[in-house]
């Protein structure tokens, strides 16, 4: 059983550096958002998408076993979006989301967001071709959880501490959860916000432009490179 | 990959049933608790387990990826339960649960709690020997759930919906979310509860009172019928 994860995982990884290499030609910034379902991961974005319109062009896929909902609420947003039905399917792999995203323009948009299917496991093996992973952890569902689904938490970049206007109707200690996210992680990149109220996700949109920022500059300097070689 | 898949499930499925006819032997009933990260189904246990005590004998079996914090809760409740770490595994399985329970004195307890990996796909497929699957479903994780992961709902018996002290601070709609769930299994049996304020508690432990006396019903029949074969 193992050589067959591994030819799986080993597949995907190769799938995943096409996308990588695709997505990296056309100077946009990748985001695999992944969480437990329920997390607010489809409401994140939803604000995100509307908040920042005018500011950056947007693409979505959106990874969910059955239905279209995630996919037209984001459609509602007037983003482009595409919904892949996994059916049985735990997680989105780098295969679908290369085909998913043949629907889109890339060259027009700055920033593809991928919403995962809701897992803190399975998601956590499979590269999509993303810059960062970003794990949703809702304050709803305990401080423990990084410790408890350490892969997730060892795998994501970001991870966004969502639902904070509900603290004071609950038991959640956030420097716990906080300690628990770094001990599997110490570099992990943290944001506590609402996407109900709006709190501190004017922190999160400017991590997101910076992102967008960093690889306009990274294609600028490619194409001189590439400009460069040729000259000489 | 079809074929393997088939291999895993098969095998698995054999050692269910014979998990199943040992449980069925001892006259134990046996719940495999299902849901995302989060939805509080060590916290449900805790209760039902402490407010339960001299009415039924438990054993508890908890499946995590990492860590041992749930089997240190519920053993502060005095009941006996073994912790399995499934590492990057993302559900337990039959042979996981036949090994866990050799460790318990099954003739002395009347229900068996498997606690499965915080999870909504995978743990779906996989057969225990368990009576009933029950899905737990938080109001925090929003009313759609069901529709978006139904393979879970519809292997479920059971939906307890939980947290309901937490509604007037959500939009949740209760009996979407009921809707949603009887479109993919009609007979489904749902609890709405909250195991923080204890509302709604007392209808589930009914439901597993019928159910231990049930099994000890059944456990009475086979052995007269057995007595009864051998008289003649």
């Amino acid at each position: 059983m193992i050589r067959i994860e591994e030819d799986i995982l080993g597949k995907n990884n190769r799938l995943a550096a096409a996308n990588r290499a695709l997505f990296s030609g056309k100077g946009l910034f990748v985001l695999n958002l992944v969480s437990s379902p329920g997390s607010g991961k489809t409401s994140i974005l939803e604000r995100t998408l509307t908040d920042m319109a005018g500011r950056h062009s947007f693409a979505v896929l959106e990874g969910d076993q059955q239905t279209a909902n995630d996919a037209d609420r984001i459609a509602a947003t007037g983003v482009p979006v595409r919904q892949i039905n996994t059916g049985a399917g735990c997680h989105l792999d780098a295969h679908m989301v290369g085909h998913g995203v043949e629907h889109f323009d890339l060259a027009a948009a700055d920033l593809l967001m991928i919403e995962n299917v809701g897992n803190l496991v399975c998601p956590a093996s499979f590269d999509l071709g993303e810059d960062h992973k970003v794990a949703v952890l809702s304050v709803t569902e305990g401080e423990d959880k990084p410790v408890k689904y350490p892969n997730m938490f060892h795998a994501a970049d970001v991870m966004l501490i969502n639902k904070i206007d509900l603290l004071p109707y609950l038991r959640f200690d956030m420097e716990k959860c906080k300690d628990f996210a770094r001990r599997v992680n110490p570099d992990i990149r943290i944001f506590e916000l609402s996407c109900h109220s709006g709190e501190g996700m004017q922190q999160w949109y400017e991590w997101l432009t910076e992102g967008v920022k960093a690889k306009r500059r990274d294609k600028l300097l490619s194409r001189r490179h590439r400009d460069t070689e040729k000259t000489f």
